[in-house]
């Protein structure tokens, strides 16, 4: 078993709110991060792939692919994007990080499983200082 | 004549647009920067005094105090902020890198600028991949 | 489950020798980290919480809350300190990064622990080379 | 339980080809790293060893003796070097980082292993933002 | 007057030699560095503009514009590369850190001049501990 | 006219006070760098050479020789040191980010200087957060 992992960057804003509760009671909760017209980060996402190495070829999966599907199916989708209003699969989701990641995951699990290979760990971070992984829903 | 340089850090969201233009020439002006519902950014401000060294205390500025000083009257006033909407000093300016440093410049330089040293240079970033130096009116 | 990471910064100094052995004894041992009269690190400490996602709140810890947390209960304890001489948690320690980890792990994980999660990693870095995890006591 | 992790860096060229298959076809398995004249990289490799900590000197491994052993039998025999033609461990060996980090681990693994401790991950990272990771044959 | 920077990355092979002399006496000069069969790196570059912001439009150079042609008329000739032996304008030169920036000064300075901005510096760096810097024939 | 660059890593401890004033007074000038028993840093240190590259070898100066030449006269009297104590050429200096950098000024400068290059700035910093330049005495 190998673990291979790639690192990508977006540029996103966001405002972390729970609707129906006032500015005050969402300041109250969310800190600085409530700021009723948002701010916004550089998010580093890592998404790691565990497998076995495919004895022809020498590798477990191809990185250029790996970019290419990631890229596509996700990172297109929310780069240079407003979490709260632009992204169809964050609807109705209050985007603080942990719901990011569990997002994210649904976003590219099945084009990456498949007999040889796994999604591994998606790791999230907002800022160099804090970060979110998880690894699918048995660990 | 000694350089002292501090980092900071702060995370803001910002839409890149001119106003008059519709959001298709925004857009072939500047691109996915002008997302309608904006994006955000962690950025890297590195804030450069020169001058002599003190030489009883042995230092050009007391970290301590330019920290304080650079945090109290520009980080807390653009950090978890939306740089077209809650920045008074950015009202009515485009914020480009460029102009927010230019604007930086002039929110510091008196609090920095004595006989024995002055504000030499602001350097910021919107990603790792670029940054904005300015030195000031003369150079 | 999901994990959050959060990442501190300290600098102490420190000297690495086992009291009844010679300075001669101690260099063998611990080479140039037993320099007599010590030396020092800008220390990172990377603190993992492995838990639920609050349904209601969509994060599994406050990430302000865990900053403050482990700044008052660790970090102002031992950072700008030498560990050899003014960490009551570290008196009679040999101040190795092992040893430091297992101690620090003490100090704060009571404080985050409850129902809903739990703390699950610690990586303490002398400098940007080296590393030491401790997962706790059944890992 | 601890885990005790070294950074190493190299810099080597590789040629990703399978022996047998044209250039063209190599180019369309292994893409720009089939280049026939080979480039290069700065890789980085961390190694973890997982152990008890030595009650008496209070650390699981001398980071001083690891780095000399991983240097001496690893780090030498690969920094400045073409991977496909200088190296004798990776003879007739395809040099994916996958393929490259295994047989890393049997350089190094009976060297570091003893009752008290076990050479526990490898991480080799061809660049910043991809890397590998192998655990052992029973992960 | 405003600085304008952005970072590049490339992989690249090359070889430290003079034609003409043994691989004794290129080892004598170049060190490992000299290595018959070659080695490699990952290059970072940093291109800085010097010049006024555009009054309109508010900066000295469209970031995208200036990555576009950065990597078109540069990056793309040298990236997944060996340097001695695939890229025409160094042919005949030794790949020396040195010589590689002022022969990248000379592929891109003329598509990034114009009345209102020069290029002022390039800045390559081999690894993360080494960089040359150049600013042109009057600096 | 190049600019070469070489980044040194070392780490030591060190006290911020002036002899003769109080704890007290010492603390109020110097806050938490005054503790009496001291603290550390892992310093990194950038030297910059300026001067024409050699016409025959194609470099400004051999790095291996940099490198040799400020570890032997500079790095390795600081490392794994207390400052305060262990130093020579810092005895009876408030060991301040801006004497370090002079006082390492004067111990290479004449060791790197001849006809064809020079000594153009020397970068220190304590964190990775703040630096001191020194450029030489013209400047």
């Amino acid at each position: 078993m190998l673990f291979v992992t790639r690192k990508f960057h977006f540029s996103a804003s966001h405002r972390l709110f729970k609707p129906g509760l006032s500015n005050e009671e969402n300041e109250r909760i969310y800190g600085k991060c409530s700021n009723p017209s948002g701010h916004g980060h550089n998010y580093t996402l890592e998404v790691t792939v565990a497998g076995e190495k495919d004895p022809e070829i020498g590798n477990v999966i191809d990185l250029k692919k790996l970019k290419d599907l990631v890229e596509t199916d996700l990172i297109e989708i929310v780069d240079h994007k407003n979490l709260n209003v632009d992204v169809g699969f964050m609807a109705d989701v209050i985007p603080t990080t942990e719901n990011m990641v569990l997002h994210f995951w649904d976003q590219i699990e099945n084009k990456i499983n498949n007999k040889r290979r796994k999604l591994y760990s998606m790791k999230l971070s907002e800022t160099e200082n804090n970060l979110v992984e998880y690894r699918g829903k048995n660990k």
